[in-house]
C-alpha cells in the first residue's frame, strides 16, 4: 500500500499540503522566517503518533465491549540541540475519563498499540525513547 | 526545547488536534471505521517530511539569491503488509519551475536539508529508504 502527500509552497515558509483531499497549511513560527499560519512540520510527527495510537485504543478498548469513555491524548517530544532536530524523548500521556474503566483492559489496549500495531510508534521509536502514562479520571495507573 | 500536541477524542475514530493553536482533524478512511473527515495519521508523517526539508530548502535558495520560482514536493510512502506498518521506502520529489534556475545549486540546498538540517528526515530514514528525485521544469536532473 502507497500513502501520498503532497505539499505546494505558497511563500515565506507557508506551504499548502493535500492528502487524500484534504488540505493543512504548514507554516514556521516568526522566529524562524514564519508566519504561523498553520502546523509545524516536526510537530506534525507527535500528532501522527497521537492519532495512530489513539485510533489503535479506541478500536482495541470497542471490541472489549468499553465504549463510553472520553479520552485525551498529549504527545511532548524533546529535541536535541544540533542539527539535525531529533526527537531525543517522546512522552504520551493517555487521559481518560469515565465510570468503571477496567484499568487492566485499558493498559492492555495501549501495551498492544504501542508492541503490536501502531506503525507510527515503531517509527520514532527508532530515534526517540518513548515513555507512557496512562492516567483514568486524572490517577496514573502503573 | 519541547513541542507538544494534543488530541481529543470525537467519535469513532475521528480527533481533534491542536499544536500551537492550530487545529487538525485526524480520521480514518471509512474501511477502517472511519469518517474520512481529515488526515490520516500514517501520511502526517509524509506532510512533516515535505514540510521540514521544504523549508530547508527555501531557506538554502534564498541565502544563495534564488527566489523566483516555485516548488511543489511530492512525497510517498511504501508501506509493510504486516503490522505494525511502516514506511519501508519513500520517494520524495521536488519539482521546482523558473527560469534560468541553477541545477548545481538547488541540488545542493537539497543535499544540505537531506544530510544536515532535516530532522524528520534523519528520523525517518531510521525505518525507510528514503530515495530522492529533482525536477527543473520537468525535466530530472541527476
Amino acid at each position: 500500500m502507497k500513502n501520498v502527500s503532497r505539499l505546494t509552497w505558497l511563500n515565506g515558509m507557508t506551504f499548502e499540503s493535500e492528502q487524500f483531499g484534504h488540505k493543512i497549511i504548514v507554516d514556521a513560527d516568526s522566529k524562524f522566517g514564519g508566519q504561523d499560519l498553520g502546523a509545524r512540520p516536526k510537530v506534525l510527527l507527535l500528532t501522527a503518533l497521537a492519532g495512530c495510537t489513539g485510533m489503535d485504543v479506541v478500536s482495541i478498548l470497542k471490541k472489549m465491549k468499553i465504549e463510553n469513555y472520553k479520552l485525551e491524548i498529549q504527545v511532548e517530544g524533546e529535541l536535541t540541540d544540533q542539527h539535525p532536530k531529533i526527537y531525543h524523548t517522546i512522552n504520551v500521556t493517555f487521559n481518560l475519563t469515565g465510570k468503571n474503566l477496567p484499568e487492566d483492559k485499558v493498559k492492555k489496549a495501549v501495551e498492544l498499540s504501542e508492541t503490536k500495531y501502531c506503525g507510527v510508534t515503531t517509527m520514532l521509536k527508532k530515534s526517540a525513547k518513548i515513555n507512557t502514562k496512562i492516567k483514568i479520571n486524572q490517577g496514573e495507573i502503573s
